[in-house]
């Protein structure tokens, strides 16, 4: 039996204790700062109040002040902080990790330093105490998950990427059960910068139905999913593109962490529901309003994107017709410009292509 | 302005015509024997009873026996009947057609011919005179397009593939509109054989809904929406496989005839509908029953491919456990068997990859 503490209350973080307890784990999950009113309401017994479900009894949770206690002879460490909390947390677990525990996060994001593009797992690597920097290699979990959905015990399949094999070996036995199912990926590069970049094009394929919906048009076969299924096909080109361009590979995009996210995203969450009510024509801060304070991944990362365009063109490396759709998304969502696809810029090589 | 004539009067064929007659083109329209119904209405001033929506006034509509009136001085020939009669298309279409007239295809299917897959455009080139067929080289297009959306103009994007360049510049400058974007594709094999698989895997894509709802389970965001992306995600990678072990390219997949019309297939058509009804837990007659009579080209094309599994496995081309959602859509839909995705066998590279 291996004990197994994870950092991150939220509803990831939540959900993802379930395949281990049910392994027979000893999971222990500790809130941040952010996560009083769940470890609250978990402790009482009750739902947790995001997931809006029950989570099994056997879960131990802990205010982020008993960390100390949490950690005490663990075996896995489980990272569900949000992207802006990575640095933090590194900082917040330095103390227990060791090249020995496995570390796994299941935050997505990516960050740009005016140079390179940064992953999480090397965010999280980075904010550790300088003796580990170079012996912890966090391993990354990634692909279609509704949280709701694993907390209810749906059939799931993840990804399970990083530079340790032993650790994925040990995390894949810990975490997988006959409705959790965890494919190894070599690809740590494309796995990340696919799931980062999964929120920012869901966005665009949500616009067509709220277009269709403001519009007057009733739901049903006959809208826009000609419209939605072209900005479909346009964001897969451009991960892939984004993906090669930073040195991983092709079939990442084609499966879970690529595709398989974006598909989910699309259907499952609050990237969607922005994006319809952009697409019904309200301004980017009315539409912020709708979404009640809900965290909204998709503009961090077009924001990063955008931000290392003019960068990545000095270096070579893009053109300035490269990743028309994500440059637009930077129009509308960031430049506060009309929504206008333009679809007669899509399905071209990047720039750096047509050249070889 | 050219004159274009379309055989085959279906959604699809009929849609087709309109990009050309917004262009300013003479447009003619072919019902065969299966399109009596439609020829009547249109020329009636009606609507088209398919797709319950009005032609242009423009469009002249022509029955079979007066197909001599409608290849008078045609310029273009648009070949928009249902896989099984691309044959018989091509032996009534043999008097008119010349190395000269670009001759586009809408229809997507595949065949097996015992020993190897034929695309569309080679099964209607076989049925053309003996004299014509080495030198006439019809095109394709597909890509993500429900007829109906494109009836009324929405914003659609397509590929066009083929073997002849002047025929591929030819048909993009009469058909491409604002609202139709055609793009080119120099993957012919790629292109045919995404718009033939994507209909059995969408197949796949619909079970989870089906499933969700027959449990009693309320749409929304959390349902078994991560079942879902997983099998998109397989359907991609499969899909990928078989277009890279048949001579075709992996952006293909990746772009509009891949995930782009396995999108659309899963959103607005008769093959989800079927998807759902199979995964509510109806029999497979009971279901084809629910359909009305719709074509189901999911069951040809899941019959064409597990039809050709034994044969390419002898061949040296497939293991047993390569393809093992196509190999399970053959079990459930052919076989009757029960409906039980194998996830614990997906993400697999095709056996003979693993060799190398």
């Amino acid at each position: 039996m291996a004990t197994v503490t994870v950092l991150g209350a939220g509803m990831m973080g939540s959900a993802f204790c379930l395949p281990a307890i049910d392994n027979g784990h000893e999971v222990r999950l500790v809130g941040t700062h952010l996560d009083g009113e769940v470890v609250a309401s978990l402790r009482d017994g009750g739902d947790h109040p995001k997931l809006k479900y029950p989570l099994p009894a056997q879960l131990s949770v802990y205010p982020i002040e008993e960390l100390d206690v949490a950690m005490k002879g663990v075996d896995i460490i489980g990272v569900g902080v949000s992207s802006q909390g990575v640095r933090w947390a590194g900082h917040a677990l330095g103390p227990y990790v060791s090249p020995e525990i496995p570390m796994v996060m299941i935050t997505k994001g990516l960050e740009w330093n005016g140079d390179k593009f940064l992953l999480m797992p090397d965010v999280l690597s980075d904010a550790l105490p300088l003796a580990m920097r170079g012996d912890v290699k966090p391993c990354a979990i990634a692909g279609p998950c509704i949280a709701g959905e694993l907390a209810r015990r749906e059939q799931t399949c993840v990804v399970l990427t990083g530079r340790e094999q032993g650790h994925l070996d040990r995390v894949t036995s810990v975490f997988a059960t006959p409705y959790y199912h965890i494919f190894p990926s070599s690809d740590v590069v494309g796995v990340e910068v696919c799931a980062a970049l999964k929120n920012a094009y869901a966005l665009a394929i949500a616009f067509s139905s709220g277009i269709h919906e403001g519009r007057g048009g009733a739901p049903g076969s006959v809208a826009m999913h000609n419209y939605e299924s072209a900005v479909f096909a346009q964001a897969a080109l451009e991960m892939q593109q984004v993906v090669t361009l930073l040195g991983g590979e092709v079939t990442t995009v084609l499966g879970l962490p690529g595709v398989g996210d974006l598909d989910v995203t699309c259907n499952g969450g609050r990237t969607g529901r922005f994006g319809r009510w952009l697409g019904t024509g309200l301004s980017v801060p009315a539409a912020i309003e709708k979404m009640e304070g809900a965290t909204l991944e998709c503009i961090d990362i077009i924001r990063v994107f955008c931000g290392a365009f003019e960068a990545m063109s000095k270096q070579g490396r893009l053109g300035q017709k490269d990743l028309p759709m994500m440059r637009h998304l930077g129009e509308v969502v960031l430049g506060h410009k009309p929504l206008s696809m333009p679809f007669a810029k899509f399905f071209k090589p990047l720039s750096g292509e047509q050249e070889r």
